[in-house]
C-alpha cells in the first residue's frame, strides 16, 4: 500500500478552561479524531487515508482546527457535525468544504478578520 | 504570514516496553520534537516551519518516525544526531535526507524490506 492519499491531523491540544487562546479538545478525549478515524474506516479508507492526533497546530483561536496534507487545507471550527461532509465532499470527491477552510489571511496570524470563535 | 513552508510531524507515541510494534516515543518526553522546535528557532524558522508533535503515524516498526509535509517525505529511524542535518539539508536546502527515508515501499506494509528496528 503506498503512502497516504490524504494525511488528516487533528488538533488535540488542551488549554484550561477560560485561556485567551482557547481550546482544541476541551474533554482530552480526542473525539474528533476519534470520529475521523471511525467514519474513515465505514467508508472503506482504512490504510489509504488516516486521521492523526496532533499536539497544537497553533492556530488556536480558529479551533478545533484541522490541516489536512499533502494538499495543506486548513479547517477552523470544525465540529462533530462537519465530518461526514469533509470526508465525502473533500478526501472523496476531492473538494475541500470552502465554509470551514481558513483564509490563508487567518493563518499564522495574531489578529485577523476572522469570524470570533464560539 | 503565509502557512508553514514545511509542516514536520514527529510521533510521540508510547508503548509498554517490549512491544512488538516498538514505540517511538520511550520517554514520553517529546525530545525529538521539542530539539526540532528549538532548532528551528535558532535557525530563525519559527513561523514558517513548524515541529509539530503527532500521535502514532502507524509506521511504527521503522520508528522514530517523522514525516515532512506538504512533501510527504518519510523518515524512520530518527535521533537526536540527525535533526541538524534535516534542517540544513530537508528544511533550508531543499534536498531530503536520503539515509533516513523510508523507501515506499516500506510505508504502510506489515512486513517489509528495511532494516530491522535498533
Amino acid at each position: 500500500m503506498p503512502k497516504f492519499t490524504h494525511h488528516i491531523f487533528v488538533c488535540g491540544n488542551q488549554r484550561p478552561d477560560g485561556h485567551p487562546r482557547g481550546c482544541c479538545d476541551p474533554t482530552g478525549g480526542a473525539e474528533l479524531q476519534k470520529l475521523f478515524k471511525s467514519k474513515l474506516a465505514e467508508r472503506g479508507l482504512r490504510g489509504s487515508v488516516r486521521a492523526n492526533k496532533a499536539g497544537c497546530l497553533d492556530q488556536c483561536e480558529h479551533g478545533p482546527n484541522v490541516v489536512i496534507y499533502p494538499e495543506a487545507i486548513w479547517y477552523g471550527g470544525v465540529t462533530a457535525a462537519d465530518v461526514d461532509e469533509i470526508i465525502e465532499e473533500h478526501i472523496v470527491r476531492g473538494r475541500p468544504v470552502t465554509r470551514l477552510m481558513l483564509p490563508d489571511t487567518c493563518i499564522n496570524t495574531p489578529a485577523c478578520a476572522h469570524k470570533p470563535r464560539r
